[in-house]
């Protein structure tokens, strides 16, 4: 099913020092699998989050917020599978607490040092009981190797676990940056959203920090989309644990800033793309590329229209050359001074339209060509600025209907 | 595949003084379908139209702007299906000009009178030889019974012909309105888009029936969703043919005008209804009404977040009562300071969720039994205002994807 995505080995995954993890069975919608999972860090880590801009939150995004602004230092994260505990109210609050309450009594913490994360089904009540019974067995099995356990333990609706990993030198020291991911669907039943944990050793202040898990955020996972529908409890967060022993990093503007952000970067983005090529029921991983508009924000405006139409997606799926589908796309995306006569459209290097018509040159099968690919760029240009934006999605298939169609047959 | 949608029969559409309607076949696309019409409306007719806000607008809906503003009468439709003459640049413009003169000049008309419309591929060429070739059978064909072929020659993916008719009195004379649709998705490969005409014999101002194009388009065609792909080529029109005999309605505020009002609203809305019916691989007709908002527009978010949402849609599809999806597509509708803890969902008359949680006396056989239902009506209450907004669609259906993605196969 999934776009040319395939899991990584444990011996790709480079542990970060001063993070370790344990993962557990705690049966907490099915029996027999990996759905708790937690991150012990050392202390003086220090750790930022970008969450979803959903109103409708859910309790351990609330939580989240509140602990990484308390200042306390944030020394574990618990995140469970199975259960999203959004849609929950008041008393879906309370029992996010419990768990932050449980793990910081194991690991010797402040419960504002502990950050939740659940995923799964909206609606329903946590079953803290359960969760709270496995958080021993995810203590006693903390280790620094678990990354691939730890991908596996977060899976919903995937199909392949998402992990990446590099190394880089800064100030002659080797840093690592290791990370996971989660997510098929933006929300799903059983299931749920998606959640990104990106783990540096690096030495980093918090300001330079939290700047850099915005661009982070900016360059990986707020540039895809699967069907566009914005999580309750989309989370990305990223924690330095300060051990690799090279100069503190206070800006991103530095050589050694530059550096370690384009890793983070590069290894945020792999796992949101390893997100679009594991998209429920996606056949092809779609690049739309939006150019010469007069700002980001209509650029990216643009290519999410395109992104989001479920009749270009059905069109991909379809290898279906039905371009006058992205044409109307363009045309609705909120543009009120948009002149459809600068446009130029190109498929890969097939170049469709221009100023606004059918390219006098193109023909069906140069189209067709390219949409039978695995793999295709969609390149628009809009003439009317300097600005361009990237999104990354894939088509609308039989499957997606299927998979959100039919969980409780 | 409609739901709870029949054509109606040829009797019970209400011929309107004043039109004549001629249908060919042209074989633009096809050979052997009608898919030519001709309004043919009497001197002293006055026309209004409401058009797509797309930015790539067809060329047809770019001449009937055009001609509306010209202020020399309207006499003529001239509609096609089978090619949408949309994303063809200056030289569809040229076609579409065409179309104009020849039925003007077969009619005795100046080209301005004449407005044109197309439905269909975009992104190919107009075959106006063809058209043209068609226009002197179509105007041989003029009689006013003619609303039922009429309704069948605009139709595209559409499974059911679309009309609807009713009579009222105004001083003592009996007036009609009665009129036609087409849409089953937005856009659609060899077919395409909405297009929407009623005409009545009342007799009413300009500046009178401009507001009521205006005011039946807000209550019926901008008010339903099947896919959320704003066409190109969207037209709806509205004719007055003066021909009843009452007093000139000038205000709409008044009874006479409120009466004619109401009926047509009530046609368009029927018409409108009728096209989420018909959605393209429709099971389920679904309204959403969501109160309680500070103003319409923001209820209107909402209602269309709801409405457009592919997971809310899939779950509708399987009868799923999974229904915090509803509640993530409310969080994320784009109201900055929306409160989760006020919200109320309401399916049909089962209390889903109040204070942003589940409610504590729902139980999920309750949304199992309205899910089965082929109508439901999805209701949220935003407790911030008194504005209101309903919005209808359909579901999301292993058969749209099937019709969206094969029909070259």
């Amino acid at each position: 099913m999934a776009v040319n995505l395939h899991a990584p080995s444990a011996a790709d995954l480079h542990a970060v020092p001063g993070v370790r993890i344990g993962v557990a069975m705690a049966g907490i919608r099915k029996a027999d699998r990996k759905d708790l999972v937690v991150f012990a860090l050392d202390e003086g880590t220090v750790a930022a989050g970008v969450f979803t801009r959903n109103r409708f939150c859910a309790a351990p995004v609330q939580l989240c917020r509140e602990h990484l602004t308390a200042g306390a230092g944030i020394r574990a994260l618990v995140v469970n599978t199975g259960n999203a505990n959004a849609g929950t109210g008041a008393d879906g609050l309370v029992r996010a607490r419990r768990s932050c309450d449980t793990a910081a009594r194991l690991l010797g913490l402040r419960p504002q040092q502990v950050l939740p994360f659940s995923t799964g089904v909206i609606l329903e009540t946590l079953p803290i009981d359960r969760l709270e019974a496995g958080l021993p067995a995810a203590v006693a099995a903390l280790r620094p190797d678990a990354w691939l356990d730890a991908a596996e333990g977060i899976m919903t609706t995937d199909t392949v676990l998402k992990a990446a990993s590099r190394q880089l030198s800064i100030g002659g020291r080797t840093v690592t940056v290791t990370g996971i991911a989660k997510g098929a669907g933006m929300i799903r039943p059983d299931m749920a959203t998606m959640l990104g944990f990106v783990a540096t050793d690096a030495v980093i202040g918090q300001a330079a920090l939290d700047a850099l898990v915005r661009e982070a955020a900016d360059g990986s996972f707020n540039c895809i989309t699967v069907d566009g529908d914005t999580s309750t409890n989309d989370s990305f967060v990223l924690m330095a644990t300060q051990r690799a022993g090279h100069a503190r990093i206070d800006t991103l503007d530095s050589a050694q800033g530059r550096a370690l952000r384009d890793a983070v970067v590069a290894v945020s983005a792999q796992l949101a793309q390893a997100i679009v090529r594991d998209g429920e029921g996606a056949t092809k991983f779609i690049t739309v590329r939006v150019e010469g508009g007069r700002d980001i924000a209509e650029c990216r405006r643009v290519a999410y229209a395109i992104a989001h139409s479920p009749l270009v997606k059905t069109a991909f799926f379809a290898s279906d050359p039905n371009l006058g589908r992205i044409l109307a796309a363009v045309g609705y995306a909120g543009i009120a001074d948009l002149d459809q006569g600068l446009i130029d459209l190109y498929l890969d290097d097939v170049h469709v339209a221009s100023q606004g018509g059918r390219h006098p040159r193109y023909e069906e099968a140069q189209g067709q060509r390219v949409m039978k690919q695995s793999e295709i760029t969609v390149r628009v240009l809009l003439h009317r600025g300097n600005a361009s934006s990237t999104v990354w999605t894939c088509d609308l298939s039989h499957d997606y209907v299927s998979i959100n169609a039919d969980y409780r047959s």
